[in-house]
């Protein structure tokens, strides 16, 4: 199992992916072997000074960095040597078996859906975020952010994609799904909640338990929340802001602990063809180990062909 | 000024009513007369209970309510002799200049559309919430749920009817007026936030700074933040659930306790051409109280006024 990491994305890379990478190694007892890809020199010198000389690893030299805020298409077009670029063609020819970075979050998506390209039957292609529940299980909620406008089948399939990464990583049997939602009842909410609702119900490869209100997402209601992409990236950043104000203002308490995105890594491109995970550009050591970890278990339960098979009906 | 209040609507419904008007009348030094719609005898005795003998109210029997899970316009038509239904006509004949529920929301919002009307101009009332900034200032959205599906003009009129409502009742000099949307930039975030952003930015009435994210709803940006209502009831509904689970968990700290709607009474509904407020169901005393107070607000500034002269240009 190949795992291909970028070391030169995020704010605080090399050296957090570094720190992350001898976490990994030190915690795991039989870790994946990791593409690291990123400037040579620089992480040789990284990797000498946190005494990582583990067979595991190979360092893929990328003279290139995508910058944060650098526009994706174009900086993925003139930056083939770029370690974004690099790992993709990896990905894409099968040296790797997944690709994570904390880099330009642009960049990653242009290269999922183009070097890598969506699982046949998957309209759109993805991205999720974990929900830390009030009574302490864990939820998700997709899309949040990918795709600003959808169609009732774009939900629907994000139902199937979520259950089955809610089943085999986050290790929620039967999982239940609801639909984001304004009211209880079928018949409620804007004309593409009132349009995905009976579609849901009908769909047999899940386990559609209605609608979910705004009140409803810390609960343990549904484990897997499917909306378009607007109002979930409203709800996570307004979540992920929740995390800041409490440690701004120093309310301690384990719940606003949990809210830490550190915790789960980074950000699962759900539907297309090899797992693809996007870190936090804020990410440290612990988000690195987990994106790791997450990686290798996308690998290790074959997500993907059971995505696949799905989609294969 | 004579103001309506239904004593029959709501969980805690008449006491906790009449606990609030005791409050109101003992804290405000020249009093609204108010119109107590509801059960004569039941609030005679609870009146009398409360030591209310006040000349500033005047008890109208009212021998039907309104449940809180009837259906709005069947009730509304069926129970003409309802604390609402009577409320509305006292508003509708001009005997009192603002009418305040904590019923049946539904009905409520029935009640403001048809018998009240909106402004001219006005293409879609809306409701708003209060937003509690983390630097200790007041903001606003709208809307939050009576409009799921909105066109880019209806937007533009919220913002409109949220900066004078700001400007007048929340005292906010020249409110900033921010587009809720994902991503920074103009042309960011779905297809409806792309098309209200110019109207916004070329609109001489509003104070537009452009959009605002997830992130920036709790931090001091803008102080009127404009949505549909599906993405808004979802943002009102987990910010209370916030509160709720932080009170569930004892995890107390004064940036939580301004999370408790009952500070701000309740919502009003905008854009319809006499000031109605709908309370929550759960109100107590120290709602009812508010909402009087901000109904008092609502008709010294002219709000109405206000807002008749903005659509006349």
């Amino acid at each position: 199992m190949n795992i291909g990491l970028d070391m030169m994305g995020g704010d605080f890379a090399p050296r957090e992916a570094v720190k992350g990478l001898q976490l990994y190694l030190s915690e795991i007892s039989s870790p994946a072997f990791l593409f690291l890809t990123g400037d040579e020199a620089q992480l040789n010198d990284l990797l000498q000074e946190y005494q990582i000389s583990s067979s595991q690893i190979k360092v893929v030299h990328a003279p290139q960095v995508i910058g944060m805020h650098e526009h994706p298409t174009k900086a993925l077009k003139e930056k083939q040597q770029s370690s974004i670029a690099i790992g993709f063609h990896l990905l894409a020819t099968g040296k790797i078996d997944a690709f994570i970075s904390a880099g330009n979050t642009g960049a990653m998506m242009v290269g999922a859906l183009f070097s890598i390209k969506a699982i046949e039957g998957v309209q759109r292609p993805t991205i999720a975020t974990i929900i830390p529940k009030e009574n302490g299980k864990t939820g998700m909620m997709l899309d949040v952010g990918l795709n600003a406008d959808c169609k009732p089948e774009n939900l629907n399939q994000f139902a199937v994609l979520g259950s089955l990464y809610a089943q085999h990583i986050l290790g929620i049997e039967n999982p239940k799904v609801g639909l984001m939602n304004i009211g209880e009842e079928e018949g409620k909410g804007n004309i593409l909640a009132q349009a995905a609702y009976p579609l849901l119900k009908e769909n047999t490869d899940i386990n559609f338990i209605g609608n979910v209100e705004g009140r409803d997402i810390l609960l343990d209601k549904a484990d897997v929340m499917v909306c378009e992409g607007f109002t979930g990236n409203i709800i996570l950043k307004l979540a992920e802001s929740m995390y800041e104000i409490t440690k701004q203002k120093n309310i301690h308490h384990e719940y606003f602990d949990r809210f830490n995105f550190e915790n789960y890594g980074g950000t699962p491109v759900l539907g297309v063809a090899k797992p693809v995970i996007i870190g936090h550009g804020i990410s440290q050591a612990k988000a690195f180990k987990n994106m790791i970890k997450v990686a290798q278990k996308m690998i290790e339960t074959d997500l993907l062909g059971k995505m696949k098979s799905a989609f294969q009906k």
